[in-house]
């Protein structure tokens, strides 16, 4: 499997996912400052993939004081988080992945620095380990939704590459396929950086999947045509009342299937419920550079001098998704009591935590 | 002006606007088959634009055949016209424009050569002159719906090049400009071909109005951020029901238009209402080639061998469209009534024709 994050002994691995599919690259990163470039520039990308990438980053940040004493190493560490968390303001999930490792540090105050580096290792490893597993849950939720035959609409990349492994909303797919049922997907290209061509009609591919590639202006003339079914897509913030902010023209694909009754589902790992915001409006969208518009692989499409506004997301207001499909089942509306309900039963769960 | 074709004592003249905005290139034409190459290949492109092409090429056909006698100039004229219907078969336009030019031939059976092939030319010259003037009244009746400060969203190019020239929702855009109002006007970029990032910004800032490039699945979450005041685009043909085949992606911009609560205008000159047909169901939708979709520029963006849909344009179902602004007044719902009247008042009118 082609892991898009993979710690070493001598340091993070990661999958260049702006030359796929057409070449197959690594950037190799020795310090955490690189592997919060990677992330920014989108060498990584996927919601929960950064989260684990960031994890990774905080390890090379211990190694790289290992030989401090306690306070000193704590204040680099503090250092490294601020600065990851700089890199993307919009996916929880590396929040997330961030502040569960800075737990670490902080229930552990007592435990000497190559302590710390072996505890926060194991955790970035139980972050990668959990990340796959959940997504195999989301597969065994989600599989029953599609039914034979289904012709299914996604929109950007939530597969294996976007994850720890096998993915969130391809997951599904993947599960669907593998209880022998025979999915099609229309894939939207997802513009600016063709995320749906280059990673998700090559994941599709390499399962044997049967993929058709569209420019994102085409979905609704299928959904028009009655030739979709169902939608699924993943999710980078997911709001205490059920807002969705997404890979932007997400909104509009659940516009359309709104008004062609198409269900819209949501598919993310719990991680990605964001429940210290209660509406989608306060979510910080993150506006990219203009070039990704202006240019296409490199060629420039578009006159010089050009305005141009590059919103990375949008929301969706709840109002428009049939279901957001979790690892820890699948919630339906109200999303408001739905959720708060998912959160109160995994945290009354007996937490599991590598040995 | 730049015109997207002229006819000379040689041939015809054809901007080149796949290479646009980054070079300005023409092309020559000495035979009508070069004509037609040239609009399947979208060389020239914009429904108005390639009836006109099409009306040159015939020129072209005519001349060729001046030394023949008049059965056999005939026989050439039908093949030539057959072969131009055959390039693109979406737009009514170019079906529009044969045949009126066709009707010339039949309605001057007597007629030598010689005189025809004056008499073909005159009727190609009066097709353009009468477009850009079709567009002015365009720009006329359509300038009042367009608020000062509007803020315009446009779709694919409906501009000068699109046309003989001035445009028509870009003329209307003109016309509110020319006003002194302040209009701003968000740009899809228009997928596969760009349109929108490379001829309709380009157009817009040679005339200093305020542009911003966006792309396709843009559009609804800026309607969302209640940024967008009045929708204006073309149309590539209309049926009796008022039904719009228009560029891919206009259909989606419809629903999120209605969803937003948005005034859709489709803009268009009258030849572009087929009267023959009820239904926008029943109009042929162009399917182009994939690599429109897989590549750009020559350069590839998806896996080799994908499966892709390519259609070039899709139907906006009457409902969802506000008015259809023409060169004979706006036309408002209910439109099968409505436009029956537009046409029994155009016919009903002393016909304007050329010296």
């Amino acid at each position: 499997m082609l892991l898009s994050a993979e710690l070493h002994e001598n340091g993070v691995r990661l999958l260049d996912q702006r030359k796929l599919p057409l070449s197959k690259e690594f950037v190799e990163c020795q310090y955490y400052h690189e592997v919060g470039e990677a992330i920014r520039t989108l060498t990584v990308r996927g919601a929960p993939a950064i989260g684990i990438a960031a994890a990774y980053g905080l390890v090379l940040a211990a190694r790289a004081a290992r030989k401090m004493d306690r306070p000193a190493f704590d204040r680099e560490m503090y250092a490294a988080a601020d600065e990851l968390r700089g890199t993307r303001p919009t996916a929880v999930n590396l929040f997330w992945a961030i502040n569960r490792m800075m737990r670490v540090l902080d229930e552990n105050p007592k435990q000497p620095v190559n302590e710390m580096v072996a505890l926060l290792e194991r955790e970035a490893r139980a972050i990668f380990t959990e990340d796959v597993e959940m997504n195999k849950r989301i597969g065994h939720y989600g599989r029953d939704l599609v039914k034979d035959g289904a012709r299914i609409l996604t929109h950007c990349n939530a597969g294996a590459i976007a994850t720890g492994g096998y993915g969130t909303a391809l997951g599904i797919i993947r599960a669907a396929a593998e209880q022998g049922k025979q999915v099609s997907v229309w894939v939207d290209e997802t513009r600016p950086l063709l995320q749906g061509a280059r990673l998700t009609a090559w994941e599709l591919m390499e399962d044997g999947i049967p993929v058709t590639l569209i420019t994102d202006n085409m979905a609704g003339h299928f959904m028009q045509r009655g030739m979709v079914d169902i939608v699924l897509l993943g999710a980078d913030r997911i709001t205490a009342n059920g807002d969705v902010a997404n890979k932007i023209g997400t909104y509009s694909v659940a516009v359309l299937a709104k008004e062609h009754g198409i269900p819209f589902y949501v598919v993310a790992p719990t991680s990605t419920i964001d429940m210290s915001i209660d509406h989608g409006r306060e979510i910080v969208i993150e506006e990219r550079n203009p070039d990704e518009v202006t240019s296409f692989s490199g060629v420039r499409t578009a006159p010089e001098g050009v305005k141009v506004a590059n919103p990375a997301f949008d929301v969706t207001p709840h109002r428009y998704i049939t279901g957001i499909i979790t690892d820890n089942g699948v919630v339906y509306p109200p999303f408001d009591v739905n959720l708060k309900r998912l959160k109160v039963m995994i945290n009354a769960r007996p937490e599991i935590r590598p040995e």
